[in-house]
């Protein structure tokens, strides 16, 4: 008797061109197209094992560790109903193939980073879900049209198909068959762009996004104008600079395209804030840092972007990322050593710094523990579907490790 | 030998159609319209003496008792120019009159409040200086006349010329001719309406509105829909909502233009912040106020507004300041007891508190000295002409008490 399992993970996604409002709430159309960086999944990923079996009485999922409710009309639901749809069209057309649509699932699914990081997991996560179960299902579907079931989880999820620099286009289209991920280059086109992730603490509940998107929608003035008028240039004008491998353009857009997020935001009725104190910090820090290299004589080194969060990541070549986690560490004293995979500091830890000609009056100081944490990452790939040995899965079908 | 002085005194304004951007630099002409509520001069004024005689030697003016330079060119230079010219008109009509356009002038100008407390002191400032120029030059000119020339000097000042309700309107003349305050209702029309200024403490020095209106006009995608598409209706909604006495839809512009002026300044490259942690979490309380009330069943009783800096300024009908009070008294402990001018704690001290069904959770209790202190003041006239008695120049055309 065969085994049908098969186990994925899947990366996350940081956009530089923001998604921020739906035209259709079941479909998960967007408003406006948008473009994200895939990070490393060496670092941080969601990890998802997918089984049918005859045996199985129901359709469960646990996340990590935790059962999860997978309600009819849901979005889990309506992911996992999509997979057995395209299942059931490969065994339409391949009569030997088992008939693996007409059992159920158990799905187990982790994420290798705390929910306390504040980092959205619904992207990967879905992304993985649907990259495991098209593995189980041995679709023939390129990342694109997985993309359109992923986006149906959870919107930003379609990006994290892809490796590399990923455009979601909106699409027009109203049954959503045109609102799909594509690559806007591998990457291997760019590898040098690094993320250092700033984790925030922040004592206030934010809005939830898709709760929070849909309130600028029916009252932000601003909001119009920006889909029409503002993100269709700066989508042409990023995807050239990713091409082009100009970091300046890259970077100016960047952190125009999260600031104006953030301006729909506190333009929506009641104003909506994700950023706090320390993220405007972070900001003036960045500024200052480019400033010095613009008045030199060269160009951007850094980008902040923030997502409906406090936490800043900040892109930036390689080649730069000493500098500024020395920057940060000098205004946010870390309670932890500083976790170095790229061995920046070859095991010396970080002393905090800044550049010469770095006005240090932008920003004040910090107590320990307003930046948690500092994780350094890069451009990482698209989904991997993993070996047996890796499987989250016991041969009894339940979770291996209780959490 | 006659004596010529006049003394005069001037409102501050706190905008709710709010200014932010030039069409030109140098005369002062917005890029949109504007409206504002004056402030009662018995809680918060400038006082400007002025006078001429021909034994000065030069032009000079004392600003809290300290000397300032008028700049040839500048906007001090601008303002008591163009008062000396329309007092050259005066004097070519009326031969009798004294020559006091070609006598030099001291000015002495004082603000009842600490330039610490974070309040603009230009509006109130150039609307004294230009008001106790009129009466020592005895000119026949209309308040909106003289707001074309205190809009020279700094351009929310012209709104000060009237009490009540002042809409600025940009005008389209290049000369600036038609760019002035007009009166949309005095404050007798609706005096039930009341202020609250928060001054919040600030650890960072914001980007100066001058410089920073100018980049966003220059960098922010957003600002040309604001001045075209928005500011318009909204003008004309709460110019019709201040005739109406309608608070709900008053506050319910004046927030959403305090968060848009807000938007647009974030959308600003690099971007701009006025507002911290303190000022968002007194949104957060004021909406959750006013959430209390159109829940059940009522209207918006509150509304915030945040000029450039982290100050809030409540606008409520009266008989909701005492609520106010304690509930920010509640969240941001005092070290000085609430000055009360209006008695509505007779006495007794604020002991704090909030409204039956507020979720008190929507704001942490901050530290005491986070609102540094409380302003009780309400909607207040346009400038007086003070007697002698009020004069800040003595005998030897010095100013009285040096600071």
């Amino acid at each position: 008797m065969s085994l049908y399992q098969a186990t994925a993970s899947a990366p996350v996604n940081i956009a530089c061109i923001k998604y921020w409002g739906k035209r259709d709430t079941k479909l998960i159309l967007p408003t406006n197209s948008s473009l994200s960086v895939t990070l490393d999944q060496d670092h941080l990923r969601s990890t998802t094992t997918s089984r049918a079996d005859p045996s199985f009485s129901e359709d469960k999922l646990w996340l990590n560790g935790k059962l999860d409710e997978i309600k009819p009309g849901g979005r889990l639901w309506t992911c996992i109903s999509e997979m057995k749809r395209m299942r059931k069209e490969v065994e339409d057309q391949k009569p030997n193939e088992p008939k693996l649509s007409a059992m159920h699932v158990h799905i187990c699914s982790h994420n290798n980073f705390p929910t306390a990081a504040g980092l959205a997991s619904s992207a990967s996560g879905f992304a993985a879900l649907v990259s495991s179960l098209a593995a189980l299902y041995k679709l023939p579907a390129s990342p694109s049209t997985l993309s359109l079931i992923a986006r149906q989880g959870s919107g930003s999820a379609c990006r994290s198909l892809f490796g590399g620099f990923v455009a979601w286009e909106m699409g027009s289209s109203p049954d959503g068959s045109d609102s799909l991920a594509v690559e806007v280059a591998p990457r291997d086109h760019w590898p040098e762009i690094h993320a250092l992730i700033c984790v925030v603490s922040d004592d206030k509940k934010g809005t939830s996004s898709t709760s929070g998107m849909q309130r600028t929608v029916e009252t932000s003035a601003l909001l119009q104008h920006r889909i029409k008028h503002v993100v269709p240039e700066r989508m042409r004008a990023i995807s050239a600079a990713i091409k082009e491998k100009n970091f300046d353009a890259f970077a100016r857009i960047t952190m125009q395209d999260s600031n104006q997020f953030h301006a729909v935001a506190l333009d929506t009725d009641p104003p909506i804030f994700y950023m706090n104190d320390v993220s405007r910090a972070i900001i003036a820090l960045v500024t200052e840092y480019n400033r010095v290299s613009v008045e030199a004589g060269g160009k951007l080194k850094a980008a902040y972007t923030y997502d409906a969060g406090p936490n800043a990541v900040i892109y930036t070549p390689q080649e730069n990322v000493k500098e500024i986690v020395d920057m940060v560490v000098k205004y946010f004293p870390q309670a932890q050593p500083f976790k170095d995979p790229f061995g920046l500091f070859k095991g010396a830890g970080v002393q905090g710094g800044v550049v010469e000609g770095f006005n240090t009056a932008v920003a004040k100081q910090f107590e320990v523990g307003a930046v948690k944490t500092l994780i350094h990452t890069r451009v990482g790939d698209g989904p991997r579907v993993l070996g047996e040995e890796e499987a989250l899965l016991g041969a009894n079908g339940l979770p291996k490790t209780v959490a």
